[in-house]
Order: C-alpha cells, then structure tokens, then sequence
C-alpha cells in the first residue's frame, strides 16, 4: 500500500551482505557467524534465476523452521538506558493481522533477560494460605489449561511523546504492544491449591530476574481471569518474555504481568514495593500521584501509513491500523484524513476478541494534498479514546520527563503533498 | 500433564551438546556450526544457578528472537521419498492453543523448498479474463488485504494408517495439519482487475517451484474466499511455505492451496493436471475414482495423552486436542476413555473459528486400568467424524497403499496399567 523508505543503514547493510553471501554460494549452509549481533534469523540459500528450473532444496529430517533470507524486520531498542534496563519495539508497520511473530514480540526488561532451566525452576506460593506449596514446572503443566489470544502493553509506550512529537516511526511511538496466543493455568487453580485464608485481598508476584520484578495485584483480580503461563503462540514463551513462567493479568499494564516468575505472597494489603512507589505511578497537576492505575485504556494507532513512509502518488491507499482496550473489547474505530474534523467508520476484522489487538481498515482516495490521519477507537465500556489535548487537560504534563506512564491519545500522522508521512501533534 | 518418553536419540544428543557447550561458556554468542543440518533455533547462553543473582543478557540494539536454548520440539519427516518430495510433520503433542508456531509448521514440496526473490515475483493472470494481467509483489500489496486464522491440512495426512497402526506417535499420525493467521488479497479482488469473462467456470493455480504444482479450483469458490496470501502469523509467510505468495484455499486439502503462486489461468472446465489424475483421487471399491474432492471432513484428534506418552499413574489427567473441519466450524467433540462404549462432552476452547483448529479439553481421573481413548467431533453442517470401521466400509481398503487420502476417522490411544500409551485400531 505505501512505500517504505528505510532509512536504517544497518538493516541495508545486513541486507546487502544477504546478497553477497548468496552470491558466494554454500547453498542450504547455516552461514551466520558475521550476524552475531543482529541475527537475521535465516539461512542463506543461491537464488537461482528460475526456482522452477532447478531442485528446491531439500526438507531436513528434523527442523525448526525459520524467515525467508529476505526478510529482515527487527525489532529495535529504545536507548535512553543500559542494554539490561531496557526496551526494544516491535516494528507495528511491518506487521499484518494482529498476532506479534514471537520473534518480534517487544521487551521490557529491568534486569536484562533472565537464563532458568525449566527442571530447575518452581513457583513458590505462601502467605495469607492455608498451606505454602512449591510448584515445579512439571507439576504445573498436569493442571488443565486454559489458551487466550491477548495484547500485552508496556505503560511506558510513547512515554516520549506527551510534549511534543520525538519518535520518526510508529515502531518507537507505538511499538511496545504486542500479541500473541498465550497458554497457562489459571491462577486461581493454583491459589486454590495452597488455600487462601479469610481476609487476604492482594498478592504479590515476584520475578526470578536480577531486578527481582515485584507487584502487588488484587485478589479479586487474580481470580478472575489471571493465568500463569507457558505458552505463547503454539510453543513455550519465549526467554525475553519470561520463560519459563510468566504471570498473565489481562489488560494490566505489561510490568505486571511478572516474567521469570518464581513467588507469590498472599497478603492482606498492597506491597508498596519500589516498582510502585518511585516508578508506575501517575502525577497529576494536583502534585498527587495516582498509584495502581491497572488497566490499559482503551488505544489505537494507525500502522500504514505511518511515519517514514511515501505514498507513492495520490489514489488508492488502504488506512489500516490497530486498536486494543485493556478493559474490553473495540466497538468501533473512527478514521479521520482532516485533523479530526471528520470522521469515517473503519471496518473492523475478525476475530474480534477482548483485550486482544484488533486490525482496523479503511479504503481511501488520497488528493494528493495535505493530510492528517489519526484514528480513535471506542472500546465496550463507551470510553472514547482522547485527543493528546485532552489528555494533557486531566494529566498534565509535571512528571519527570512529562506524564510519561499511559498515554494513550490519538496519533497524528501528516502526510505532505510529496507523500511523505511524519509524526506530528495535532489537536 | 502426561510425562513424554522421547525416543529420538538425535533430540537428545542435541539437548546434550546444547548442555555441554552452555558449560563452556561464551555467554550470549551464537554457536550455531554445530547445527548445520538440525537448528534448535536457540542461541545457547551459561546457565546461572540463580538468576536473581546475576544479571541477564542484554537486549539487542536489533533483533529477532529465538525460542530458549531448553525447548528442542522439531517437525520430523515421514521418510518414503525423497528428501525433495516430502512431508515434515507437526509436533502436536507439544503444542497449546491453536495457533501453529511457523518453525514447526508441517512441510509438503513436489519438489523442495523454492528459492525466490520477492522483488522479482511476479503473478501472470491470463486465460478467459478481458485483460492478462501480471502482478508484482509490490502491486499486490497495495490492495486491501484480510487475515484469517485456518488450518491447512495434507490429504495424505495418516495415509499409513488405513490397514493397521503403523505410526508411535500423533506427530506421525496427524502432524500434517497445522494453524496461522494468515494475511494476503482476495483472488476475487484480483480478478476482478483481470475481469473474468462470461462462460468462464474454473482457474488453474501455477506454483513457480521445481514441480510447477498445479491444481484446478471452481471459479465459484475462487470468488467466495480464496485469498493470496504473503503473511503468516505476522510476519512474512515462511520459504516452505510458498514464499512470497501462496494461494489459500480455505477448507480444500493442502495441495490444492498452491505455494510459491506465479499464474492463475482462468477456464471453462477443469485442466486434468497430473496432480488431479495420477494422483490426490480417491478410489472406491467399485473402482471408480472421485476426483476433486476438494474439502477436507471433520477431523479430531486426542493430542495428550497420545502415543509414546506415558501417564504418570492413576489420578487426574487432562485430555486435551484438536478438532476442525473444512466445512466450517466445530460445534462439539465428544470423548471417550473405554473404546466407544460411552462418550462425554468436551470443553471447547475460544475463539473457536470456521476452518480452524479448535481445542479440547476434558478432565479425567484415570482409575489406572486400560483405556482406549477416543474423540469424536461434529461440525455445523450436522457431519459425524466416522469410526474406521465406517469409513473402510464406504472407501474400501483398495488404493495402492490402502486408501491413502482423506482419512479422517476416529483414531484410538491405547493405555496401559503402566500408563504406556499406544496406537491401536479399536472400532
């Protein structure tokens, strides 16, 4: 749909070495000590003039398959801290419908990505029970599961962009919200395990990372939908999304859903642990600070066109993006090319699913003149989702880099008679 | 839930080499050469003894994720030809939810995985159309494209089973299906720029692969939701999977769904390739031979416990699989643990999708005597999956190897008072 100048030379780099290998040939070798640092995740096979004129190559007797060598997506770290303390985002522009391959799944780490051998690993449960249990991760697995296709959302997402536009792509305004089919047991199941006593009302869940991740989160919360999970998209979680067990709770905020996860405390009160004292909280003009603000409301942003691509030419161009509410599910996304002043209805594809990312559509015949596109989506509870103006009006922007936690106002992308998409403030 | 015997000694001399280089160190470097021929798809880090002690490897300035250095789950292939035409299969009794990883997606080629050069693809459509037409990638693309979560399943899935049990494992019996979200234009809206002239009633799909794989297909199911597909769960579709195009044909048995897509030719009856002739027919008893039979019936399998598993004793055990057909959606699947005798519904897992992989589940408290358990599955349209008793009945057992395509019957574990379990014919 729209033509994408990629203006990273490292990608182009890698890229062009892709070719020359190629050209040297080593057909069906694994070839990938020169990509130590980046790796493209594929083989390097001949590219013959004709594939229909020569043999593929052959299937392998056991394998795991992997990109085409052609491909080369990556996700890419925001660097304003240590490469442990850190995020990397996943490339939103680059994907289509709404699963996250598990390869570009975005990181948030505090601690760099913890290395636990699952047969080693157990999950201790203590507290406000009846009876602290030890769980390995093959005790674990004999409890039924449950599977839910879900958004995961760092809060921090655009915490960059409340003052004034910074980012040039919607990989690094919007890219640390993913999805993926996640598998685990109820949390409940396990809490009924260990018997919680009368009177307790929070848990805290405890990661097995150098930072020793902590959060408190309500009971009630626990038992009703959250899960601990070990699968992600067919297959165990990924190491940097806490394998081998990660605390699932639906539409919270990604830091609560604990990776690497080796305790749970059952409480009668919230734990106040740093996390959710200095960090995680939300200033507001007022000088209080608004603690346990869970769920993620309700976002959307448009992935094509976005920043850094040039439409080739006015015509047809597709308006697609995503929408996500932490609190439900999307009853609608409105699409506006003027600034906002009007609005189009977005066809909405299926499956449509609760606190999950939901793909949005919208054909359009650009003029070839100016444009602003934004998108705002409304999720099952009627919220709305608000301009950045709005959103200024209740937060503020006094914290220390701006109201740097959930923002989640509509983007603006520009598009300049040339075709060319840029992120800009608009409202 | 059931412990797994693996008995591939190649899994674990690799899960050993893995261990020992992991005790050698280089932390966080790529250690590939050793895996040439078996990638685990997992760069190997040290192991701490506590990784709450240590810190964790950095994240990447770029990069694409790999699954953890433990998990060693492979597609095996069914070796009865060559290493170009062949089948790799999906481990399904290691899978959770319904979504396919793409690295362990099953594998059929006519003639091995093409090499091709997206930027120089192309797709000529041509024949009863106003005006041939040939479409870049980069043109296709800019229509609006849909996503859709489906299976695809080879016609020849089980094909050894029809006389006897041949097969340890339901990666053998059933890994020829496998689940993704996938993302492409629909072939209506191609078409529709070629425009389809009157009279016109059938299409042959070209592959551009070493076999030039061709099928024919209705015109009136090409128009109704048949799709060209360049995404998979997100990303780029994978090589062995037709990259960069591939025909999807939902519901139609896996061959018809042609990879590596280079021409659509549009026709007043079907083309009688030798896919459609020699081969992928079902002959009868009466020695007629049903050609095109396109949709693929309802189909259940129990995933765990299955073959080569062992039960861990008497108690509770979870019995989990998937059920699916090409017809549309899964309305019940129905268990059984004595043989037939009596059956119980399952839990059906969400989203549960036409032409899709859905999930079962059934608790069972196994009372430590033998079992032989079954699932059985009805879809929308009222279809029964049959015994094979019923199914022999109507196919006979007269193709050349049995009747080899489509066998979608029951298929019956067998457990032992040791909790070994195996597959047996039981109806």
């Amino acid at each position: 749909m729209a033509k994408t100048r990629n203006t990273d030379t490292r990608a182009d780099r890698r890229r062009f070495v892709l070719r020359s290998m190629a050209t040297v040939g080593a057909s069906g070798a694994w070839m990938r000590s020169a990509f130590a640092q980046a790796p493209p995740g594929a083989p390097v096979h001949e590219v013959p003039a004709d594939a229909s004129k020569v043999q593929g190559y052959p299937l392998a007797d056991e394998s795991y398959g992997t990109r085409s060598q052609f491909e080369t997506e990556v996700r890419k770290r925001f660097k304003t801290a240590t490469a442990q303390s850190s995020w990397t985002m996943t490339p939103l522009e680059k994907g289509c419908g709404i699963i996250t391959p598990s390869g570009l799944h975005f990181e948030r780490s505090h601690g760099g990505t913890a290395v636990i051998d699952p047969a080693k690993h157990s999950l201790y449960v203590h507290g406000m029970v009846r009876e602290a249990k030890k769980f390995s991760m093959a005790h674990l697995r004999r409890f039924p599961p449950m599977s839910r296709i879900m958004f995961l959302e760092c809060s921090g997402n655009g915490l960059t962009e409340w003052s004034k536009p910074t980012m040039p792509t919607v990989q690094f305004t919007h890219g640390l919200t993913s999805a993926s089919e996640w598998t685990g047991v109820p949390l409940a199941t396990i809490l009924n395990e260990a018997g919680v006593r009368p009177g307790a009302k929070w848990l805290l869940a405890e990661g097995g990372d150098a930072a020793a991740m902590t959060r408190s989160i309500p009971l009630a919360k626990a038992l009703k939908d959250c899960f601990l999970a070990y699968g992600q998209n067919g297959e165990a979680i990924r190491p940097e999304q806490g394998y081998p067990l990660r605390l699932m709770v639906p539409g919270y905020e990604g830091n609560i859903n604990i990776k690497w996860l080796r305790r749970i405390e059952v409480s009668d009160s919230p734990f106040m642990t740093r996390e959710e004292t200095s960090k995680y909280t939300d200033l507001f003009p007022s000088g209080k600070a608004v603690q346990f603000s869970f769920e993620m409301e309700a976002k959307s942003v448009i992935t094509s066109p976005s920043g850094e691509m040039t439409l080739e030419g006015a015509g047809f161009h597709e308006i697609t993006g995503l929408a996500w509410s932490g609190r439900g599910t999307i009853r609608r996304v409105d699409v506006s090319v003027d600034g906002g002043r009007t609005w189009r209805q977005a066809a909405l594809q299926g499956p449509i699913l609760p606190i999950c990312h939901t793909r949005f559509r919208l054909p359009w015949q650009w003029d070839g003149k100016e444009a602003i596109l934004q998108s705002r989506c409304i999720d099952d509870t009627g919220y709305v989702q608000p301009t950045l103006g709005q959103l200024i009006a209740v937060r503020g922007l006094d914290g220390p880099l701006g109201s740097i936690y959930h923002l989640n106002a509509i983007q603006s992308w520009h598009v300049a008679t040339d075709g060319k998409v840029t992120n800009v403030h608009h409202y």
